[in-house]
């Protein structure tokens, strides 16, 4: 079938298509462009999943005109002025062409596809058209756009990465371990993190209809938080407003988080799931709307989502707003949980990987415990954004409620840190001794133990305790349990290692 | 801004108040008292989250009168006459005064705030002015409300609890551990058991008006099973109907009861989540009606969820009882399948902290496994149990399927508990030959490998014969995989322990 | 109570039951055969919650007639021509009677209950009546339908079920296992994979009315997949399509492939559950429709589930069919992700007992990784169902998208394999030296780790690679880390062994 032939048949598919917009009064009106209705001609055939998706997106029922044209706690883009937007036309709905023909010389896989220079990685920078702030802010202030390159980029993690997903082999009496395959760096760290997504140059594609020349892309699929994109952006939006119904509502959704934050080590969909929140959440999210604009406490929602404390626009019954919407997730952050190895204030640079500790190693803190201070937030700023995020809690609950909770937190924090500390002396005694070798300190049954430690079962409590989650996930559900057992295990092991002199390099 | 204007200011955010109300016939006709009124003036601006929560409440749309008035198994209420309630009136819907005005002198917690005499933490003697029964039964069959004693007041349950909560630090070549800190009990085995909440005094608290003194409570927040509260009392009846909501929906959903029992120590709600019941639950429960009194088998839910089998008035298509409601829980449980270390018949008495079995250990079982009869419901009575629960089953299933089903339970715990046996036997020749310290039975890996044997795989497998759950809990998730490996690494432990004479005490 | 008196006070509850049914048109209009209103009759007071089930099921609103007068994609039965059904009457609703009265010579568990022959086990060739390709495509292609007997009658898995399941006894120094008892079978590996359903003779069984005779059976209650049943077919529909509602939407929820598909040996739901599309699914559920017949992408469903890859029939938008219902779900599998002990090409027959590999072992690859090919799929018929399921992602992704995630896939089934031929290649060295028996290959410490390598880590990084699950199931969720510490411990388990003289045989 030649392109002809594809465009005469498309014609009845395109009405048929328009027909399904719903019509829901104005929005139901909204023309489509030229070139998007060149793309649905065929796609609407081929890929149609994709069409259905989009065409159930309020993309497909808005124009830039009226999206910009909206009050102002209504509006979901952050563009100010249409002239600002850099777009062929404000009066269309922000159909396939709208994203995928913009500023086609920036990236580095446009290709010419029936007539047109189509990109297939829509990146940050052609969604920042219309949502410029939610792009500088997740740029600027979220960790999550520089994941690639803090893992990557961090000669530490990536020891810890490389040395995880490469094949040991057995050789001799010892085992080797092998670089990692670029699959496997893909479906693992990368899988999360974001890949790098390369053009390597074009390759035949056999369709439907005559074979076309595509980009060949390395390091694609991949929707990771942190993806460098063909056009050397960094992010990519899709990974929590999934393809290509860009839904707010879905972003609002835990498990969308939960699809990186999972168990055992960043358990915060696991901890929330279980939590009060998560339970009212998945009790009652039937009667919740998950998609108002601006998101009214105690109307829209009845406890938090992920999304409620670090992201969204949250107003009260009033409308006066409670919070302003952020893409940098860490307005209401102080302390990171995440222990790398211990809890320690949140760096003042979303790109981690240039913090050095007093111990010349890329890590927040020294083994020790001493922070790396100079590169975290100050104790002042620190206040100001747990404040804010007891504003937020103060919604729902009593302010001592609130208060109290948050000293139970830094309570917690302490045991837990002084926890891994002892395991850390352990370790250390253990490679002072020949036990281990800190070469490699990722490598050895010991030092998974005490990786467990602060990677698995530390976090498992800290994020039990900051969010409020179900006690098990602090006591017996990793938690404490496996705390315990890790630190126990490894004076074990140390003990067994001792006592056998064969073994000892 | 000062009382007065709060007060001022109020007036019309109070009217958008009423306004919310839902309009559903009579209901919607409820008149406030005064004091609630006052109440809601400031509150409905700070903390408008718990005022969205109760407006979605049938307490905001309901008076007692009304309610006591229902037709029987329509009743929410086990108070018989209006004049056994003590309340100031049966003709106001239950708001925020009617909670935490009642009784001020009962409650250490009382502080005045505004004119009145308000206390923090609404406990069940509250909720008993109308909820009597529940009260009760919850009291005087439940172990739920013990849970906090239960635990605290068992030397070797609280021994357990301090050994894993505790700091263990570097000590030499050995391991010290410190008793755990308040803020970890309560994160952790008190966030289900519920803590011992406390007034320590009063304390300044700044407000968006005046500052204000208020209780300053330890062991807060806290809303476990068997909290112990300021007025002396047992439980907290949100931690199954949450604040402020008082839903009887949120109370059947089973992940209420999966915000405790998970796994891995008591692991229903997985087991559950995964079984063919769960299932109908998950596909199917947008359809069913969890708000019902009475509860209609077959209409209104189409398989178990916890509250069905262990607490609700369920009732069959033709209004007849199939069930009471009760509040008790055990009515259908003869077996107690959380191991200590074996399954056991339920306890008689609520209290099981003064159980003393033939060895003077405050548990329901030797290590030998014989049971502490005295302390334990008698066979008549197990029998009567089981045949309430399997009436239950047959609403849904043959007699024989039922009956079967139990008699494989009856045999699953048999193997169960002689591998538990079997494990103990492997730990007592440990404890005997001086491998391991019987001091305290909790602090050695050989002793967490046992603890696993009995507390996490074989309630694993236990609860999945009873519940009719996924097999695979009792297969590989845990289950006998687990238990084996529990016993072979417990057996293998010991030979290396055995080979190494220096790490002997 | 008699059986006369039961009959007359059925009749008003049998008039209930006949309101209760949905007035939607034709379908409600739909006849009940006299034997069913018998069985109604008492058993809408007795099991109602059965009737209740049954009630809402389309076979209680469908005749046998208008099932197969629908047009041809809408239709939910295979059957072609009315008389090829054999059965009573085409014209009333498919009740009690119409399965369980079914050819009653055939059924060993037939007996006489009120004036007919009923069968208890309702099975496979009584469905097939009226859905005679389903039933044929199940047990000819779907190795599910063989589940007991490949597991039963292999005596690789049958010793690694004994084994896992066995009560270890302390004897001496040593540890013996006893056979699995029946219950704890059933419990564990039968509970997936079906019993063998036997009668034992016939049993009273005191019922409401008079006492009755039933048959007595054994391996009874259970719904496994390939269930032996008393009339010797293999597997059990209600398995998925649930007991009474035998519903399409819940065996399209992938929640009910869960109930033994779970991790950690087949993680297929907890990968699924949280990938991009069990995000999906969970988040917007709501708005599809899994009950359609046919099921159109894109409009009834946004994403997969897991009967959309393996069994449904899916049409695009236009109606087209893209893949046909089939119930043998290998159509469009090429490669067997669960490693026994590698990853490798689809089974030739659904029978897996009877297959040898070059070793003589009942498996389908050597230990060193050699295919036993001629049991196994060709390399055609593998691109053949490879691009069958390449089909149905370009539905949503594009060609190039699918191509490279297929590519990734095979990457990383490489690298997991070769890990497990590592992790066998030690478990060789430690069978060889005498550190462990390979008499019985599962049953010592060493032996678990190497199992848990290549059954529980290494599938879990297979199927998320397969199904683009969460990067965490590849990486710390079991994963990479899993069976790097799986070889890593084996290693060092050697190790210790080796140095323990008095441990050895």
């Amino acid at each position: 079938m030649n392109k002809r032939i594809c465009w005469l048949l498309a014609i009845p598919f395109v009405s048929v298509f328009l027909d399904l917009l719903p019509a829901s009064g104005q929005e139901a009106q909204v023309k489509l462009s030229d070139a998007t209705e060149a793309c649905l001609s065929c796609h609407s055939l081929y890929s149609q999943g994709i069409v259905k998706d989009w065409q159930q997106s309020r993309h497909a029922r808005t124009t830039v005109r009226q999206a910009v044209e909206k009050p102002d706690k209504e509006r979901r883009v952050s563009l100010q002025a249409l002239e600002d937007a850099r777009i062929a036309s404000a009066d269309v709905a922000v159909g396939c062409a709208e994203c995928h023909l913009l500023d086609p010389k920036l990236h580095e896989d446009t290709f010419p596809h029936n007539g047109h220079e189509v990109h297939v990685v829509v990146s940050p920078p052609d969604c920042a058209h219309c949502h410029p702030a939610e792009r500088t802010q997740y740029l600027n202030q979220n960790k999550m756009s520089r994941a690639h390159g803090n893992l990557a980029g961090n000669p530490v993690y990536r020891s810890l990465g490389d040395t995880v997903l490469g094949v040991k082999r057995v050789a001799g009496r010892g085992l080797t371990i092998s670089p990692p395959s670029e699959a496997t760096q893909m479906e693992a760290c990368y899988g999360c993190h974001g890949t790098e997504v390369k053009v390597r140059g074009l390759k035949k594609l056999n369709t439907p209809m005559d074979p076309i020349d595509v980009p060949d892309l390395a390091g694609w699929p991949n929707t990771g938080v942190g993806r460098v994109n063909p056009d050397g952006s960094l992010g990519s939006c899709s990974a929590c407003h999934a393809r290509h119904s860009f839904s707010i509502a879905l972003a609002r959704e835990p498990q969308t988080c939960g699809q990186c934050h999972v168990e055992p080590d960043v358990p915060a969909w696991n901890v929330y799931r279980n939590s009060r929140h998560g339970n009212l959440y998945a009790s009652r999210k039937g009667a919740w709307d998950l998609d108002a604009v601006p998101w009214r406490l105690g109307r829209d929602f009845g406890a938090p989502t992920c999304a409620t404390c670090h992201a969204s626009l949250v107003v009260d019954a009033e409308g006066a707003v409670l919070f302003q919407r952020t893409h940098g997730f860490g307005e209401r952050l102080w302390v990171r949980l995440f222990g790398l190895i211990y809890s320690h204030p949140q760096p003042i640079d979303p790109d981690t990987a240039k913090i050095r500790n007093q111990a010349g190693l890329p890590l927040p803190v020294t083994y020790e415990g001493e922070a790396a201070s100079s590169f975290l937030i100050p104790p002042e700023e620190q206040t100001r954004r747990r404040m804010s995020m007891m504003t937020l809690c103060q919604g729902c609950h009593s302010t001592q409620w609130a208060a109290l909770h948050f000293e139970k937190l830094a309570g917690t924090l302490r045991d837990v840190d002084e926890m891994v500390r002892q395991a850390t002396l352990l370790m250390q005694e253990a490679w002072a001794e020949g036990l281990a070798s800190r070469d490699n300190p990722f490598d050895e049954v010991l030092e998974m133990l005490w990786v467990e430690a602060w990677l698995f079962h530390a976090n498992s409590i800290r994020f039990t305790s900051a969010m409020a989650g179900s006690a098990d996930y602090a006591a017996f559900h990793g938690g404490w349990w496996g705390l315990s057992k890790s630190i126990l295990g490894l004076h074990q092991a140390i003990a067994v290692k001792r006592s056998m002199p064969a073994e000892r390099p």
